[in-house]
């Protein structure tokens, strides 16, 4: 951090201050015209009206009807060849979704012909709405949890059975308007506020709630905690250890759960063979009930699911509350879990975009996914979305298009017209067992591991997720990943950084931060600084002292060795992006405290909001015009000059 | 915006290519001090132990005391000279804090003296541990109007007076420990999350509200509303039309307020008679008592003050609640009441201090402030804040320390133990008058057409808090500041600005906004963009589709005029203050779509925060440790060097 020589920067300064390039001042924009311009950029970033300029008549209805219907988009060059495709992989899918689906739908507290109910409408609605290729939709295990856990704070599953249900059928419809609401509105940014980390987070904590709920069917314990968090849960096990466990279901569910991880260890080990733990769950439940029902293992307290209801799904439409003091709930619970639901939807179908690289429209996507769970909720369906793990097996199956959904919906329908009957003798351990094995890998340790390495704060809201879940329960897990993830941004606009800039020394028109380039050289009597955010009404007072802290600190420091006081402070307002009323006041006082210490303000590079601004409040004649620059660097040789000439006289 | 022939920038590429400065990475932190760091920057921004470094012990026994005590520090210079001013000031002060005092504790439906006794103790406390030499301690209005109606939502100050003072001294005791912690625990930066636009429109309507609810006083109506919206008010005022207003009261009214207000215009318009708007006020209490008693107009229905309690505070300690139903209430209102009286008076520190250019420690503020208070509490005040009207009057009248307020405190004590019973025949009118006159300086419609000029949607902000206020209540107002401003904040940080860069005709090396400067000029084969952002979870979606958007549209206008096709993206990142794990994803996003088009990511000018995540999240060895440089022009100058090549072959 040495002082350069002053003679240097005097001599390039006449020879290059002579095109000194001035500060672009836009024209004074259409306070109309930059209204719909934010409005644009805020809810219609996409420009999703930008097919349709310069069409025909027709074709605008083509393209229409396109955009609604991606079907018949990608439906004009469906062939022999993409179905076999989507044909395997709805096979594969289903024989997975089966048993899934009669778990997730005990977490939800449902019986077990709703899991499947939801595995068939949702789907069919999403193959003609939907524009995700790979994305496996059904009932899912995260969502299943919340909203069981939300809805059973309302009314009892056991006792109210009934009330239960259509209070899960309100739910569900409203988490569909909530979902087709946001997008409709374009409001889809909403759901980005959560962060990755706080979805690492809140999904590793919900996984271990869902395995830890798992352990009264796997261990056959009979009273069990209604509450999810870890310690309820223990107690639960702890105090039923020597008169509620039962041996014969641990030994099936072990076993069961033990096939289930080595299959899944092979599908990881080599891709050819995805579909062995694709059909694992399938072959555990037809074994096990098969060896329940031949030896009669219901009688010796293994726990079967008894009875699963025949046919197709019956209307609900008249079960749906639109009245009464269950309404304000179902809005309340169907907004929360259907924002989960778009969250997690919205994350599959991004991913394997980007995979197979094509495109998701996030607005159109969650219209299609609220407008499947409107229908779903009138045909009872609970609330379906996206299966992480089914969609995976989708996309490695090969699946080319939604008709892999259509195919396993039509599976479904077959097993609920069908075989519903053969099984009652399903023990509920070895459905504990598939939940285990199905939520295991959501718990993402690497990613933890990564986020750690790349930003501690993003830890502290990942772990903040993950233990609330853990520790209390989904609701406040949520409150705490989305109230850390905001309060991240905001600490960052409030103490935002303030650095000092230095010349690098080869290139002789580069300042740089002189932490992150030690080898950046100070200009005497002048004090450079660059101001990291837009300075806002959260940080102008804290940017003015930070600034002011910065010279007096320097002062003494060229006081010390005997160099020439400073006599103008740059500010290099590079990254400002935009700045307040308070800021533009906060830059005024610190202009006015410069000048009784008879030192000169100078700008640097102000942006295009933030130059309009300037202008727009006259503090460029405050200022002055001539004490705004377009580079650091004219800035520098405009002061060093003027420094010299003082020296000099 | 033209393209730039090629051949221009091969030629200078050879020569300029050989001194390329590296990007700086600076070695990594040791995580406890990077911590350390960030917790010291939030918390401790002012580095409050600065100047006990390296001092001798004594030395830093007496900077501690004076630390704490402020006095000590100015106490040691203070002179005769320095007394006349305050004297003068604390007598100027003391007759304008007198009759608004009386009519401020109506306000906050407390009896009148009251007031009194929040002019006596917390002054006192205040001169010994504040820091700002021209504010002026009393009750204020704004404060006395939201403890009034918080405090009446929970008890009926008329039916249960005795209750109700409880309560109110509660709330003045918590909103003093509220106040002292926010210091001690130096989160005073909470308060700066009302912006400056919000703060402007909130007083503004508050005015209103307090103006409108002097109508009842003002035009001697019996039954008045409790709500404070102008809606209810104004019904208020029309129902009691016919019968309900009292005409001796209104030419008493109209009358001083007449002469109040010419009073003020006076005192505007020559500062030399500043003095003048300062005591009419208290001349017009005599002479309008005086009348009252001459003529007993109290008997024609004239309402009057009836009786002041005389003699001073009695102690107040056993009167707040620590136990039972209400201290939970007393815990929110004074926090919420106390959060503003901290905003109004460190809104008056900051502002004198600038005037007269010395330095006011937030967080040392804000205990003294919390102190006055809590003492203040157990010796029957209120909540005490700094006033602006009387700060104001004390700075003109040239007050020099806080002695001024000793002064004034000690004019309140005789008037408390000697005069207040002449206040008994003194209309209610008066004291309505003289708060509209008070009150209505606070509408500042100036600020509000230059906030409407510089920031439009601080604007909205301004006008959200202002309507806010004036049609529902003061809290509503309060609710809708704090979060419009909030929202901005993430509103910018959700759709940040993506720019395209162009180079700049007669500076060879730099790269600004085409926007903001028309003629810079576009280099064939590269696209050139800018983040106007941190890259965060918010955003980082927005961004990359932003990004490929320009992709696509420029594209297809170079295809249009037979332009080599793009083939370099590169990424100004100067404003890119920070970058969390959703955004590095997003760029890892990028880059492997940009690799499907055969279009090469290239990245300039990481920030330090920045270039270490790269490397935590190995994004550097993906996209090439050669890919990311100093400035946008060694950027350029490497990619045009590539792209001439391939144009050759």
């Amino acid at each position: 951090m040495d002082i350069e020589s002053l003679p240097s920067s005097r001599r390039r300064t006449e020879s290059l201050s002579s095109h000194v390039h001035k500060v672009g001042v836009p024209s004074p924009q259409n306070l109309l015209k930059d209204f719909k311009e934010t409005v644009k950029e805020t809810l219609f970033p996409d420009d999703p009206l930008r097919p349709f300029k310069d069409q025909p008549r027709s074709r605008k209805l083509i393209l229409g009807l396109q955009a609604i219907f991606p079907i018949f988009e990608w439906g004009r060059d469906y062939s022999l060849a993409k179905f076999k495709g989507d044909l395997i992989a709805g096979l594969t899918i289903a024989s997975l979704c089966i048993p899934q689906d009669i778990g997730y739908a005990k977490l939800a507290n449902l019986a077990p012909q709703y899991g499947l109910y939801t595995s068939f409408v949702p789907p069919l609605i999403y193959a003609v709405l939907g524009s995700s290729r790979d994305i496996a939709i059904g009932p899912a295990a995260v969502v299943s949890l919340i909203l069981g856990t939300m809805l059973q704070d309302e009314i009892d599953p056991v006792k109210n059975a009934a009330d239960y249900r259509r209070l899960a059928f309100t739910a569900t419809f409203f988490a569909g308007i909530t979902q087709a609401a946001l997008g409709l509105f374009r409001l889809g940014f909403l759901i980005d506020f959560l962060s990755h980390a706080a979805i690492v987070g809140f999904l590793s904590g919900t996984a271990i709630t869902i395995a830890l709920q798992q352990l009264k069917g796997f261990l056959g314990i009979k009273d069990f905690t209604r509450k999810t968090d870890i310690v309820s849960v223990m107690r639960s096990v702890w105090g039923s250890v020597h008169h509620g466990w039962n041996w014969q279901t641990i030994v099936i569910g072990t076993t069961f759960l033990g096939f289930l991880l080595l299959a899944k260890h092979i599908g990881k080990k080599n891709k050819r063979f995805f579909w062995i733990p694709a059909i694992a769950p399938l072959i555990s439940v037809i074994l096990s009930t098969f060896f329940v029902y031949i030896f009669r293992a219901d009688k010796k307290g293994v726990q079967i699911v008894k009875h699963i209801k025949k046919g197709i799904n019956q209307p609900s439409v008249h079960e749906i509350y639109f009245t009464g003091k269950y309404v304000m709930k179902g809005v309340k619970i169907g907004a929360v879990a259907g924002m989960i639901a778009l969250t997690e939807a919205l994350a599959i179908a991004r991913t394997f975009a980007s995979m197979k690289d094509y495109q998701i429209d996030g607005n159109k996507e969650m219209v299609a996914l609220g407008a499947m769970n409107v229908v779903g909720s009138m045909t009872s369906c609970y609330l379906a979305t996206g299966s992480f793990s089914r969609s995976a097996v989708n996309y490695m199956a090969g699946c080319q298009t939604t008709i892999s959904n259509v195919v396993m919906s039509i599976v479904v329908l077959l097993t609920l017209e069908l075989i519903t009957p053969l099984f009652k003798y399903t023990p509920s351990t070895i459905l504990s067992a598939i939940i285990i094995s199905a939520v295991i890998g959501m718990i993402d340790i690497e990613s933890m591991l990564l986020i750690w390495r790349i930003d501690k704060l993003d830890f502290v809201t990942c772990m903040g997720a993950f233990l609330g879940v853990v520790f209390d329960s989904v609701e406040i897990g949520l409150l705490i990943a989305v109230s850390l993830s905001l309060a991240k941004i905001l600490l960052q606009v409030t103490r935002p950084r303030v650095v000092l800039l230095g010349k690098l020394p080869c290139k002789t028109t580069i300042y740089r931060n002189i932490d992150q380039y030690p080898d950046a050289m100070r200009v005497p009597g002048l004090l450079i600084v660059r101001v990291d955010s837009a300075i806002y009404f959260s940080n102008c007072n804290y940017v003015k002292e930070r600034i002011g802290r910065w010279l007096s600190d320097e002062e003494e420091k060229f006081k010390a060795r005997f160099l020439p006081r400073i006599q103008f402070l740059i500010i290099d307002l590079s990254p400002v992006i935009d700045i307040d009323t308070s800021g533009i006041h906060s830059l005024e006082d610190l202009y006015k405290s410069l000048r009784k210490k008879d030192v000169q303000l100078v700008l640097a590079n102000p942006g295009q909001a933030v130059i309009d601004k300037f202008h727009a409040s006259k503090l460029t004649e405050l200022i002055g015009q001539d004490q705004i620059f377009l580079t650091v660097d004219d800035a520098v040789l405009k002061c060093s000059t003027k420094v010299a000439e003082l020296e000099l006289n």
